[in-house]
């Protein structure tokens, strides 16, 4: 083999093993899951919900982490005189159920669930199933 | 320079070129800013909407990403008997009033405005305005 295709070939396979080895390369991932709830906040809670998400643990979010929740937001609007907070996260895992056993399981996030429910006010159909959140309904989406 | 060197500083070149050049790499990507609005949804105009978000226009979602927008989700919840939107978007440009801007003077924009914005409900703060979404305010983010 001449000298130059040896320079090629060793040149391409460095590109190519570059491409496949990136630890941030987006193709290596499957498209996330979406999830966006809503639920009530406290109007007398908000300050402090607010000044617990603004310093929020690091145990709380590496435990997030753990369970493959990425870009993960929250936000409140004042919508006819009460608060609401509505939340946007994607999950990267493959078993969501689990995952949030997992994230219930842990002491951290139910010591840090402990200051956030109290300031939580659960639409009908999450407090009839005890739960926090809501379910909201995606009908549209562009990459 | 031996030839084994030649080899291996091609290979590595190779890499590099191969990282810094890939269109995919997050690493050439600023972060994005987020943006969440809300606003209503006439329970009348619901199914239309719906229908329309389902089968976006082509022209409509290409203007977005000239736009220089990303991860564009809109969702619908009924609060107290009443229908919201909340749409979570992403944008990676450096002139965001500029875009909007550039958005609302595109014709295939505006005749897909002339099909929505009959549908919304505007909440009183941007109806105000002459607006239909009304701003959030983030209280979280985790990357």
């Amino acid at each position: 083999m001449k000298a130059w295709k040896i320079v090629v070939a060793t040149g391409l396979a460095g590109l190519l093993w570059g491409c496949a080895t990136c630890p941030l390369c987006p193709m290596k991932e499957k498209e996330p899951k979406r999830y966006a709830w809503v639920t009530g906040l406290k109007p007398e809670k908000a300050a402090y919900y607010k000044d617990l998400h603004a310093h929020p643990w690091a145990s709380v979010n590496k435990q997030l982490k753990a369970c493959h929740i990425q870009n993960y937001s929250i936000y409140v609007r004042e919508i006819e005189g009460k608060l609401y907070l509505f939340s946007y996260l994607e999950y990267t895992g493959d078993d969501f159920d689990g995952d949030m056993k997992k994230m219930a399981a842990d002491p951290e996030t139910q010591r840090w669930w402990k200051e956030t429910d109290p300031c939580q006010a659960p639409l009908p159909d999450a407090a009839a199933k005890g739960k926090i959140w809501s379910d909201t309904e995606e009908v549209y989406h562009l990459n």
